[in-house]
C-alpha cells in the first residue's frame, strides 16, 4: 500500500511525525511505498535523528506550510508548493491510496474538496471520529468539515457513518442516531427533524434522536449532527477527559498514603489512560471524497502517527469509498422513488 | 425567605424531593416559609415518612403532574392545576420570592414564561447551568430553553450570565466568550459571529470565541451559547463525565490489589466525585423572568434538592434580577445609541 504523510504542520514539529512514521514502517509490512511530503532538508534531517532507513520512504519536497492562522480555502488557492496541498496532489495522481495529515484541518478539507473533488451522488465530505463508550466505540460526524449543514447532508453523514462503523470498527447493524436536545420527536431543530425524516427513509438501522446522554453508553454506534455542533461535542469532550485525568492525578498525589494507594492499583489508571486517550484513534477520515483522507490530531505524537496509518491502511482495505459510492446511489434512488410516489395525485 | 418547591415530576418521586425539603429546613434558617406542591395526600404521607414537621412547611394541592412526555406549551395551558404551574403562580401572586422545580424543563420554561413574564428587555431566557472548570467553575448558557436563537438572545445570555457568575459564583469580571468550532474569527456561523460583534459593542469581559477545548480549563468563567449546543454539551458532559467514573470503578475493582490500592487512595476518589457531582451545584436558574426559578436535575436527590434551595436562596440575596434588568437597560440603550451613530451619514 502507498500512502502519503505531511510532516508539516503538527503542534510538535515534523521530527515527531517522522518518528510516527518510523514506527509505521515497522508494524507495517503492507506498507509498500510511503511518502513523506514537506520542506526536504527538515525531512533528511529527522530521518537521520531518527536513524531511519527504509527503501519505502520517498520525500516529496514542499515549500509551504499551511498554518492554523491560514484561512482554509484561500490558503490552498495562494499557498500552491504547502506541503498539505502536495500530499494531497498524490493521491490525486494515483501515486498514494492515502493521505494523512495533522495539519490545519479546514486546509485539509478544503484541499481534498479541491483537488480530489467529492464522491458521486455527496454533497459534502464529513469528519468522522472514533470516540470511546462504555464498553466498545461510536462514530461522530460531521467533527468539523462543515459549520452549515443542510438535511441530505445529514443523510449522507448517516450513510457514510454507518458504513464506515460496520466495516472499520465492526458492528454488523450500527444503530444511527441524529444528535439533538431531547429524544422526543417534538425536540431538535428544523434541520434535525428533516433529517430524522430523511434517515427513516433509507434501510439504515436508525433509532430517531439520541440527545447528549446516551453519548459514551453504548446505545448508538452511529451519532450524526453538524459540523459545528460535532466539534464543539468533541472538542468539549477531549477538554473533560483531560480535565478529570488531571484532576486525578492531582489528587491522587495530595498526600503519601494517596500515593501509595495509587502505586498499588497503577494498572487501573493505565488502561483507563490508553482507553481515552486520543491518540489510540490516531486519525479521522474524512469521508465522502474521491480518495483517502485521514485528520491526524494537531498534538498527535509518534503512536497517534503510528495509528493514523493504521487507520489509512483499514479504509483502503475495506474499499469504503467503494461502498458509500454504492450506498449513496441507492439512497438516492429511494429518496428520488418517493419524491416521485408523494407527487403521484390519488384519486381515493 | 419564602420558597416554593415542586414535589412532582422528578425521576425519584415525591418522597426524594420531600426528604430535600427537610435537610434545607434544617441548614437554611433564612427560610421563612416553605411550600411543597403537588398532590397533598402524597405529601402528607411524605413528611410523615420523613419525621418532618415544621412550622414553616405549607402545603398547596395540585391535582396534576407534567410529565417528559407532555409536549411543554400545550400541557401547561392544558393542564392547568400541573405541580409546576400551581408552584409558579405562588411567585407570581408574590406568595413566594423563588420556585424549585425538578420535572420537564420545557414545562417550567413554558409556565414561568407564560405566568411570570421576561424581564423588562430581555427576549429570551436562558437556563444558566454551572459547571467544574480545572480550579474553578464556569456558567454555561442558554443549557435549553430556546433550540433556535438570535444574535440579540445570545447577547443577553452574556449579560445575564455575566451578573451570575459575578454575584453568585463571586468572578470580579468574568471573562465571556461565544461558543464555536475555533477560536479563530473566521470560525463558527452567522448566529456566532453576529452576536460575537454585539458584545463587543458592551462593557462586558468579552474574549472572543471559546471552543470545546476551553470548557473546563478556567480559561472562561461564562461560556454563551444557543439551547440546542447548550443541552447537548451539558448533557454529552455529564454522560462522559459518568462513564469515566463507572469505568475507573470497574477497573479498580478488576482484582484484589487494585482494591486495596483504591481503599488506600479512597479520599483522592471522593474529592473527584464530589467535584464532578452534578448534585452539588442542585439547580440551575432560569435567568431574564420577572421572579426566581430553578431548575433543579431530573435525577435530582436529597442533596441536591437542598443545594437548589441553597441556590434559590444566594440568588434572592444578590436581587440579581434587578442587576439584569439595569444591565439589560444599559446594554440596549448603547447599542440603539451605536445604531444611530451608524446611520448618521459622514461628510468626510
Amino acid at each position: 500500500m502507498r500512502i502519503a504523510l505531511d510532516v508539516m504542520g503538527g503542534d510538535h514539529g515534523c521530527n515527531v511525525v517522522i518518528d510516527g512514521a518510523k514506527l509505521a514502517l515497522e508494524a507495517y509490512p503492507k506498507i509498500s511505498e510511503l511518502f513523506l511530503v514537506g520542506n526536504q532538508t527538515d525531512i533528511e534531517r529527522g530521518l537521520t535523528r531518527a536513524r531511519c532507513r527504509d527503501a519505502r520512504l520517498r520525500i516529496v519536497h514542499a515549500s509551504e506550510v499551511l498554518t492554523m492562522d491560514d484561512k482554509p480555502l484561500a490558503a490552498v488557492r495562494k499557498k500552491k508548493d504547502a506541503s498539505i496541498v502536495r500530499a494531497v496532489e498524490l493521491v490525486r495522481d494515483g501515486r498514494a491510496q492515502a493521505v494523512i495529515s495533522t495539519g490545519n484541518t479546514g486546509g485539509l478539507v478544503a484541499a481534498a474538496a479541491f483537488k480530489l473533488r467529492r464522491l458521486d451522488g455527496v454533497d459534502r465530505p464529513a469528519i468522522a471520529t472514533v470516540m470511546p463508550s462504555a464498553r466498545n466505540e461510536f462514530v461522530l460526524l460531521d467533527a468539523g468539515a462543515n459549520s452549515h449543514c443542510r438535511p441530505i447532508h445529514l443523510l449522507q453523514f448517516a450513510l457514510m457513518g454507518s458504513i464506515y462503523s460496520r466495516e472499520i470498527l465492526g458492528y454488523k447493524r450500527p444503530r444511527v442516531g441524529v444528535l439533538s436536545n431531547g429524544t422526543e420527536e417534538f425536540k431538535g431543530n428544523e434541520l434535525t427533524r428533516a433529517a430524522a425524516r430523511l434517515c427513516r427513509q433509507t434501510n439504515l438501522n436508525f433509532i430517531g434522536y439520541v440527545e447528549g446522554h446516551d453519548l459514551f453508553t453504548d446505545r448508538v454506534e452511529v451519532v450524526v449532527t453538524d459540523g459545528f455542533t460535532g466539534n464543539i461535542v468533541l472538542k468539549a469532550s477531549e477538554a473533560l477527559a483531560k480535565a478529570i485525568g488531571r484532576f486525578l492525578k492531582s489528587e491522587l498525589a495530595a498526600n503519601p498514603i494517596r500515593k501509595l494507594g495509587a502505586a498499588v492499583a497503577s494498572g487501573a489508571f493505565l488502561t483507563i489512560k490508553r482507553r481515552m486517550d486520543p491518540d489510540s484513534y490516531g486519525g479521522a477520515p474524512i469521508l465522502g471524497l474521491n480518495g483517502i483522507v485521514i485528520k491526524a490530531h494537531g498534538a498527535a505524537r509518534e503512536n497517534a502517527i503510528k495509528n493514523a496509518v493504521r487507520v489509512a491502511i483499514e479504509t483502503i482495505q475495506h474499499q469504503v469509498n467503494d461502498l458509500i459510492g454504492r450506498d449513496i446511489a441507492v439512497a438516492n434512488e429511494r429518496l428520488a422513488a418517493t419524491e416521485v410516489a408523494e407527487e403521484v395525485p390519488t384519486f381515493a
